[in-house]
């Protein structure tokens, strides 16, 4: 296992105590846990709170996305672990401003029944909470209720976010969110596994030349493992995936989001986003905004996913929103 | 060799053409040839304009720094070659602003006699080029002026860049940028090797359980070969090297680089990180301002370096300057 860490049991709160150190002046955290992390600034008083949360080894996902514009708080669990209902109850006491907290995050089990758990303890306190999940990789499950959330949940914390920053209530930020994920897709594409820490093996195995096609970012199999294709077929299949479900037509306006798994290369990324570009504007798709980089990851995975989210006025105004987090600078 | 690419061949030019794609309102080129990468409102009337160039494989080094705040331009390599003399001229005809250029480049040989070729050629057409060259990786060599440049030069880039963007003079941007690498020290740990995209094997081989400290980034040969040693130690060695010759005492303030080679997760950066501020806060030193992630990589090498700036009042400011680059918002 080649990673820079010391005991792998204090990777996950080592990492956070480093993070801490590194940007004073935009992160705090809650009841004094470092997995309970929270703006800097946190109460907002009178906006909308966002929180989230998940297991770690997702870098910049989830933590990565607490700053203005974007998240309030996030929960932090161990490396592909959930936090735990108490985290995440502290993170939203800590964050609430009085308008309400609304939580999204990824459709995991573990997650599922800890956020609820939190969610109702924080009811008990007059704190209204809602939740929206992300359900955005479109070949994980033939039902999409069923379906893993993985870096589309970046475009609806900037759009909700954005909304929450803007004034919104709670009942108009949960529309964002819930808009903003109904015109998003994602696919993946995994050549190399990761290590968990504590583990110390790699989570599955693939072939020198091999590549898995929708695989998860916790490992999760795929629709198809085959022979290393070129990178415009793989961007082609990846687009056609997430239009299936995300109809784009020409004088549509769309967010392409090239996101690196961990260790694939900003270059190989843009070949792909190239192509991805190619293809939409052969469409007639103006794409309104691209992302290209590291927004999602599965540690020292390599591979990389698409995300298309189709924009109207209000989202892409949203998506234009600055925001200011640790991870992610938009002016 | 597990990449995401087309023909190895067209690599680095699909690169240049997906990033072109993706930041059309902050990235153009120069002389119908993409490897002239040029700021998209080229040249700035009125302002000294800076340079850079070399190979690719390093993103967001080197052109990854062009943009509002930084850059003016970036002549583009192959992989891990240097671009010509004619395209590094190309580029600097197309800055010029009226007030003379400023090349900001890494100690290789190709390089500089490149852009040597480039500046006497720009001279010719009256355009007035200085060159300061970045020499930053610490143990790469005992003679200071035979050191390679490594992730430093982002250091200069955003300090003489906010020096040219607040409407200093030739002399007065050339004079910040020796200033900012005067206070400057770098020093790498590489953990894997990576894959030149044209060649198709690994650079060089590590044991299983191998570090090599010091190594460069085209994977240069380091100061010793040994076992992968944990994370605080990493951290101690590469400060105790870097602060042998950037003295920092009680009351001085430095600004820190903790930067990924292209694998690492910034878990693990962050990790590092937080060691390198435990142990310069334990001396009294104050950390003006944290960069963790990656600045400057080997396309998919597993390691990390650490840059140190001292920094006094001038060299604080212009690194709070804000700046916009397709890799590098400051706000």
């Amino acid at each position: 296992m080649k990673k820079i860490l010391n005991n792998p049991k204090d990777f996950v709160p080592e990492m956070l105590d480093g993070l801490l150190k590194a940007h004073p002046d935009q992160l705090a955290y809650a009841a004094g846990d470092v997995h309970c992390i929270v703006r800097a600034d946190a109460p907002v008083q009178g906006k909308v709170a966002l929180a989230t949360g998940g297991g770690s080894g997702h870098l910049p996902v989830f933590l990565g996305y607490v700053g203005k514009g974007m998240l309030d708080g996030c929960a932090v669990g161990d490396v592909f672990q959930s936090p735990s209902a108490d985290q995440m109850l502290e993170v939203t006491r800590r964050i609430h401003g009085g308008r309400g907290v609304l939580y999204i995050y990824g459709n995991y089990g573990g997650d599922i029944m800890n956020f609820d758990m939190a969610a109702e303890m924080a009811a008990m306190e007059d704190i209204e909470v809602r939740t929206v999940l992300v359900k955005d990789d479109v070949v994980s499950n033939a039902d999409p209720e069923k379906r893993r959330g993985v870096a589309g949940m970046v475009f609806a914390f900037k759009c909700a976010g954005a909304k929450a920053d803007l004034g919104g209530s709670l009942d108009e930020v949960e529309a964002v969110a819930r808009k903003a994920l109904a015109n998003t897709r994602t696919m993946g594409v995994a050549l190399t596994p990761c290590i968990v820490p504590q583990v110390g093996r790699p989570t599955f195995s693939l072939g020198e030349n091999e590549m898995e096609m929708g695989m998860g970012i916790h490992g999760e199999p795929g629709v198809s493992r085959e022979s290393l294709k070129a990178a415009d077929e793989i961007a082609e299949r990846m687009l056609a995936a997430v239009r299936s479900e995300v109809p784009l037509a020409a004088g549509d306006r769309a967010a392409v989001m090239v996101n690196g798994l961990g260790a694939t290369p900003p270059e190989e990324l843009y070949i792909v986003y190239r192509k991805v570009h190619d293809l939409l504007t052969a469409d007639g798709v103006r794409v309104h905004r691209a992302y290209v980089g590291e927004y999602a990851t599965s540690m020292e995975m390599a591979g990389c996913s698409l995300t298309v989210m189709k924009v109207d006025d209000e989202l892409a105004a949203l998506l234009d929103h600055p925001a200011k987090t640790p991870f992610f600078v938009q002016v």
